[in-house]
């Protein structure tokens, strides 16, 4: 499998770009340098020019949706899938088969456990032998991997901003953890059973699904929780997580409904242990020192989502209300460091382009 | 046929309540004070309580949906269909044979010529003999009408904006057409083959439907016209229109899609011809001077649609930017004096009470 | 001091009701049947007709903004004050002095320690000796202490929330501490010092001040936590708790904006200790049994803010993902239950008026 | 005046970049390959980091705002104003003179009569004596002049939407005004007198101005008209059509303000008359065919405005609900069509770059 073509150029196809996830997919290879977008399926759209459906695109993505049968994925050398979950696994050893990298947007690869997976997705799992060599493909945390992925699972968008806002403190427990001759090595930095993320999205995050929940009349001048009862995004973070700490979490974990379109925000209460003497602003400026798309502000900050509207910027800010207690808030838009930009900037990694290439777009604001 | 029972109770039932009209309907008559609500009918939540589907009902509707058959309307004094068209034809004659005062908010009776039904509406009308009986009820334009009516119309939500704009002008023309003595008693007094109808409302107007187009994705920060090539509205506001001015009527209606709830604004532009010297302000004035639900503002006000939100109210603004033009500015709320708060209105005037009763709630604002 | 006047109505006066309080407090006044609105006063809109700046009250309300001089509040049975802080404890004194009851909106009556109100207000207090006999007027927990009232603070419209969230606890809390003979006596039933409180609300919370940060280009498709680094409700809301735990707490407060106009929701989390066993449920359900304005909804329930949009209703759901952790998530709408409606029940208990009169209000959905 | 330095850079200073104009222009210029920011100006904020004001800006824009007097902008090859009306005047001789060539955001150099310009600002304008020289920018219209240009005027938001609208069909009557041998050159191929643009603009239009009627608690869920009494913007679109056109033009020009952000859309209302026989679409899909930024949809289109949002685009739709009536609807953006964006457009046109440098974002949708 190689980087790329010997011109350098990536040829991509996308499978089911007709949500926001594949609109945004196609924004951003559009406007990249190294991609040539050489095919887009959809079997209800199928004969339908692209521009159509998506007006913004006129003038800038010549392709129509084609039947997938007809899409020769097998020629490409990146394969999105802006699906549903339960596509993917449909195809992907065909597709791997092939030579060709497969960059799974939806849940079909997040979970390393087969049975987890039918758990939450009330579907056997068509392909369990993969899993072990899918990438959970947070760059922050496994960008070695993703260089030599294959089967490149990219995150949840509410798992990507619970993540990056508890990565440093994860990495600070397996430092202690392993380390030796340090009095606490074994005692946790942070209590890892009483997490709480409290999380707020906007409305693109449950797609275009055609749902009388997402109408404008249900969601705008409105909020809510939702998914008390167990969301599919909860047992992702978990895994992550405690692979990362190295011990048990437990993450209490609520997402809210915002009358917005993009971004969402994380509200993450951590209560302090044998961290509480640590000084977080400079545990998280050192951990995303040279991180291309994490921003960690100034102390005192309230990141707002707007300030990452359109780009793959995660915004993360430290507050410290007590010695024993910190809440570290994240931005990020959905729709980008959520989804298609988190998936762009993996595809760069794997292919050995620049991370940040086509991945420059400044927020737009207001 | 009487007025209400004896102890000046209506029994009333709704067909169709589980969209925003009949959500609103639910809310205006569990608050009036002489109403008895009865039976809401509902095939597809047949059995579901009310107040699960619209929890701001919780402890003021105790009913519970039922199937149609199941309702026994024909025991009510007043069903009111919140339905899409061709379902209160359907139940028409067999209601008005068992006594039942009818009143659609949908577009069965609206339209006095069945074929011209059938154009818009694509399905034969069932019932086209009541069409010569049935009242098409705006009460400023309808009062007498309205209270020896069976069979009642209620006005499309545009249709009401632009009428109430444009009435005291066809008043005007009716009474010099119609007089004598005054030299220019045929002439027209505005263009009536030229009025422009540039109308914007809130999703609201779109009802509860399930269709990507208003999903909050796709309606939030975002302002586009609609059905350029004909809207269902059109027919029905020339015909009135038309009626009340004794001449044939050109109206170009433009409706658009405003990220918002609730509200209608109606911007109308007239060119004045054997008007050109009247003093608008006051023609408007002395017309509307009686009406409990019609308000002309003072000279130069711009209404904004949420000084009316939730309130059965319609403002009026006049501005006369030359002499030989006036542009008249309208305001209500799409789902009370657009649909079910006129509905009440007809419905108190029918059955002889006080023409306020039950719609006095003050708009909510902010 | 009388109940109010021999014919029953109440002589209302408002001080500073050109805000959204104040613009509440009107809509909901003029539609109470004992009220007679006698003045209203703003230094800067002296001499405008109230209607002029809100043209939702035309033709209901005919009053002219006078300036405070002119006012003659002496004459009336209750002033409102819907200012900032600061302004009710300058006429405070000659106001009861002549009889009148005084109920405020804003926070200068809210915290019993003088102290302790000029560390968060930056203004030492006009009138120390008074704040032992204000009632802090949340009904559910003081309504005895209401009807007795001749200086009555409103809650905060975060602190409402929070507080309904948290009452049935603090009194499980409050009876088994002071009970003999159980067990468990003086165990916590929750972790008092580890409580979260994550707060989000519309816009309208902030009142209409004219600051950048409220602009709508600026809260329109964004949102973002605020006052992290303290925030004025948070020791209203310590205080009332601790008085009705009868042991110390602690809240971690933490505010978000919502881009929209009306609603607060309040997602709290608790973390069981002796309570543990509880029927959380039940307990809620019994607490609350007979209020006329707090709703606990079914098991499962996510309570979504438009539900009360508009009332005076609070509602409140339980959910429990562990048996050691409730999560409390509460709505209500900040303008009403969290402001002007609730002021207006707690008149209705000061004047002996039933609870609920001019206060049933069917939400406003969609 | 040389197009650029010999690197190709062009040297840019801003005047007044802290509204969402300038920001705007941040966005545009931060990612355009030939520009070099060298200077910010602003009197309130001077010494506050740009990206303080705008954290979308982190890692992008390093400038400080600094006092007017510290900016050395005669060093500039470029002065952007963003500023209100004013301020580019009293500044414009002075940097002219050291061979700077200025772009006002502004209205100061629209209007070609001085006279004019204070009738509608109130204001003496500061140098009548360089209106003959300043090039009303809209790049369609005025292509060649902008490249001789030193002082350019950007057109305003709404103007630049109605003339776009309405630039072929002043074509179609200069040429056939001029024109010979054709039996009905000199008959008005429109209703001149008669043309009617009732316009809606995101709330952003307004800038990032602090009143009352722009804050989110007014803004969000209304509609209204406003400005009828005259607009700003008004004389601007009746000189350059009467221009385009060559003979007297009235335009009833009727703004709304739409609870949204971005975008602006157009109705305009055509009266055709000698160009009645016109396919119109092929008239309009002719005239814009080679420009960059300007989209002639397909029949039967309606433009949504998030079609364009954050995108140099204009894109126009045309319909002929009768042979004599044209309906043209126009979207942009109104902070970059309609302001930033055209001004970058004019730049590169005055630096002889290529006019789309810079300029190539892809709209954001949702």
């Amino acid at each position: 499998m190689s980087a790329s073509r010997s011109d350098g150029t990536i040829r991509v196809g996308i499978v089911g770009g007709t949500g926001y996830t594949g609109a945004e997919l196609l924004r951003l290879l559009a406007q990249h340098p190294a991609v040539q977008l050489v095919s887009i399926t959809s079997r209800g759209m199928a004969g339908t020019a692209v521009d159509r459906l998506f007006p913004s695109l006129r003038g800038r993505v010549g392709l129509t949706f084609v039947e997938p049968a007809a899409a020769h994925l097998e020629r490409c050398d990146a394969v999105f899938f802006a699906t549903p979950h339960g596509v993917a696994m449909s195809q992907a050893r065909e597709l791997l088969a092939s030579g060709v990298r497969i960059i799974d947007l939806a849940a079909d690869f997040r979970l390393r456990d087969a049975a987890e997976f039918e758990r939450w997705y009330k579907i056997p799992h068509a392909c369990p032998e993969l899993l072990a060599e899918a990438v959970y493909a947070l760059p922050e945390a496994a960008r070695e991997a993703i260089k030599r992925a294959r089967l490149i699972a990219m995150p949840g968008c509410y798992p990507t901003s619970v993540l990056l806002g508890l990565l440093p403190l994860a990495k600070l427990q397996a430092e202690r953890s392993g380390g030796s001759g340090r009095g606490h090595a074994g005692d946790p930095v942070v209590d890892w059973g009483g997490l709480i993320a409290d999380c707020k999205s906007g409305v693109s995050g449950a797609g275009r699904k055609v749902e009388i929940e997402y109408l404008a009349g249900e969601v705008s001048e409105n909020f809510r929780a939702y998914g008390l009862g167990g969301h599919r995004h909860h047992p992702e973070i978990e895994q992550q997580l405690q692979q990362a700490v190295g011990r048990p979490v437990r993450v209490t974990f609520v997402p809210h409904l915002v009358p917005m379109i993009r971004g969402i925000h994380a509200t993450l209460y951590v209560r302090l242990q044998a961290a509480a003497g640590e000084d977080l602003q400079r545990l998280y400026e050192r951990f995303y020192r040279d991180e291309p798309f994490v921003d960690v502000m100034p102390p005192g900050s309230h990141p707002d989502t707007r300030s990452v509207r359109g780009s793959n910027i995660a915004r993360i800010a430290l507050h410290r209300p007590a010695e024993d207690l910190a809440i570290v808030l994240v931005v990020e838009d959905n729709l980008v460091k959520g989804a298609a930009g988190q998936a762009v900037q993996a595809m760069n990694i794997a292919f050995g382009r620049p991370e940040s290439e086509g991945l420059t777009h400044i927020p737009l604001l207001p």
